[in-house]
């Protein structure tokens, strides 16, 4: 996994220490237990655990070698509270309440009213005074470059792009009117709307020699990262939700749209106005067809057409026998 | 149904009689009846009736309470004409020609090359001089808010945002390359292209704690409005079309589009890549599967799924039926 | 066809003789054959052969009466190759690879860091001073109008619109955040990734009174052009992939896209969210439902649905067949 420094993108805004996170989610503990007290200073997911910071965690986890010292873990379930490996813990009602609040204590993101940014305009767009651009590297007029964005070498960055929390490796190509790092549609089914959305603060890393087309959308991860790895390509108007990883060489077709967390292998081709169901994962050397919609893994090498998507073969004799049916 | 004033937004460029109005459908008229002259001063739907205004109907409509003393009505029913209660009456052969020629010639618009507004360049984004927006709200980089717009308390609006012909209230967040109040895709099937569009005098209204995502586009309503209510979440790249009627609490996933005067209840909640047909009605609660193509109304608590859209259980039953009868 | 000077949209950047050309792509030389010599000033398509060009070709063409005299055809069939008619022909290993390689040589292009455009921000949009816009056609703010460009009579260009390589003749209504003239999504599959993008040289022309939502991606064609015909009305978040050409009074509804080098007749009504798969034709008067994936050439006045789309009438008869067939 790749390592960012969040605070580059998402600033701190206050110093918190476990005893402060105590006191603000106060209301939602049901029990707690801390051998170590330390200064807050960024967030983990399991994937990247970092020092002296907070775990949220409700999945069954495979942590058993893990050193904890210097993680706070919050969670809701109580077998996971019940691991006594656990130095640092908070058993809560509800996870995602206790995130939005300790998120939104701790960090300032652009959902929330106190983020801001500098800008300076320079060659007729607004580029952050906290974002890196190589020099070889070419911006059209009319973006937007937020903070901590780096952007490195020959990349052409054409018109109305906005690109905020992101990185931008080299040789990479990103086309008008598209948006990488917005906010990701993390949200609790519950309690809707502007002011519980979940706090996003990951970014995107968009690798080397991507091309990336027209009027798409990447939004940002959650805590880590949304990938796009080398080489690949997207067609116009695709949509890549928060947390998506995406490996080398792909091939994504127009208006195809890839839902939160999902993970695709490398050299994957995908048709048009496909669709991808959260979470899933998709193998290397996978072809997608058009409109297509995925609704569980893939196996690597596999070619998949229909909705649910299934084996292409198995599809067109679907398709004939529905058809033939009627003569 | 909202009140909201339509000249904050449409320009009345003809003060116009009812014997005005005659004139410039001359050739269109087969019959007329004309108690009171009044000037007209709005147009009227059967949701929102306004004084001193014209009120374009084919519908067989329900008004037999209503006070129709100084609505000119213009229809090109003659059952419709023939109910003596309506006292200023027109028949004409075309409505949509009747429609697109008075708009234009009372209103101008964003279509027409008489619409002007005035900006000032404030803080990076251009502002119309008659747009009201609340301090506390804030506005990022290279938007566009046009005039009569007004935005609430603690909005937060993206970069490259344009919001024209809108009514935004407080807590509502718009991101980054979404336009919001754009021309709907109105015109009469027989007479196709930009010179013949049917004029669009409604506006959009954003409800309280609204987000919505990147590269969406929200088209205003023709007479009335397309609304978002309460607490609702649009996902990236989300169409919603003129008079699109959206209650309180709506999750609605990635690259769904919304035709023309659907209404949606409260509580809905919609996968990505999904399509509502115009003019249908979704009830409360409902839940509406990724990719599904929902051709007719949809009642209360229901969860639906496939093309055309049924019963998910259904939908279930029939993809498998599908893939088991080979074999 | 129509005719455009490629010279004002992309520049030449080398003078290349046929001579060059050889040496440029030396190692991907099997045969040659060389009887003129002239500087070559174009590409041509079979479409579109102009003088002192070089066509690349390696579709079986009908080109028996043409005067091939100065033009340097590269071919990697050896069966055209040996036509001995074609007094200059390159018999190469991989065409791809050549187009890549002598159009980047020739020719700067917006997906190359040599390409430069000179602007002026005029009425808050930055206009090229290489375009050409009359006066009587309005633009809102934010846009960028790149070099080249042609915009005729009475045009609206609405907010932060994207108009680059691309004609746009009279009464062209192009709505807020929407793309013109972008990369046509073009590469070979072995090779992929920004740097090995296929050049895309041709433009987009847009014929009288075209209507074009929001949030819309026009791609340029990669020879000659992508063209929308007179009164064709696109709707929001539509994608035109290059080389598309679609007739007059055509009718689009939102969210379709339409993939490389369809071809759609006059008159064509097409539902939201369909989608075309490449190189098909649609003929005149064709209806396309919602929702439909059009995989095979449609014939004159059909009206089609589902995926693969069919006639509706066996479409909408297959799905009452999946749905009894459980009962």
């Amino acid at each position: 996994m790749l390592k960012f420094q969040r605070k580059n993108f998402f600033s701190l805004i206050n110093n918190s220490y476990t005893d402060d996170i105590i006191k603000i989610i106060d209301c939602e503990i049901r029990s707690k237990r801390l051998v170590n007290k330390f200064k807050i200073s960024d967030v983990s997911s399991l994937d990247i655990l970092r020092e002296n910071s907070i775990l949220f965690l409700d999945n069954e986890p495979k942590f058993s070698k893990l050193n904890f010292d210097n993680i706070l873990l919050i969670t809701s379930k109580v077998k996971i509270f019940n691991n006594k490996k656990l130095k640092n813990c908070i058993l809560v009602n509800n996870l995602n309440y206790s995130w939005n609040t300790i998120i939104n204590h701790i960090y300032s993101h652009e959902d929330d009213l106190k983020y801001s940014d500098d800008f300076i305009y320079n060659n007729n767009s607004y580029i952050s005074k906290n974002a890196k651009i190589d020099p070889s590297s070419k911006i059209f007029n009319n973006c937007v470059i937020g903070k901590g964005v780096e952007i490195g070498k020959n990349c052409i960055i054409k018109n109305n792009v906005v690109i905020k929390n992101s990185l931008i490796k080299n040789n990479v190509v990103i086309c008008d009117n598209t948006s990488i790092g917005t906010t990701g549609f993390g949200f609790d089914s519950r309690k809707r709307g502007s002011s519980f959305l979940s706090p996003q603060i990951g970014i995107v890393i968009i690798d080397d020699n991507v091309h990336i087309g027209s009027g798409c959308s990447i939004d940002r991860g959650k805590i880590d990262y949304t990938y796009i790895g080398k080489n690949s390509m997207l067609d116009n108007l695709v949509h890549i939700a928060h947390n998506v990883l995406i490996g080398e060489n792909a091939c994504i077709a127009g208006q195809t749209g890839i839902s939160g967390s999902v993970v695709i292998g490398n050299n994957v081709t995908v048709g048009g106005q496909a669709g991808f169901a959260g979470h899933i994962k998709v193998g290397d050397n996978v072809i997608v067809a058009a409109k297509s919609g995925v609704t569980k893994n893939i196996t690597n090498n596999s070619v998949v057409a229909g909705f649910p998507a299934i084996d292409i073969k198995e599809w067109k004799k679907s398709i004939i026998r529905q058809r033939k049916n009627g003569h």
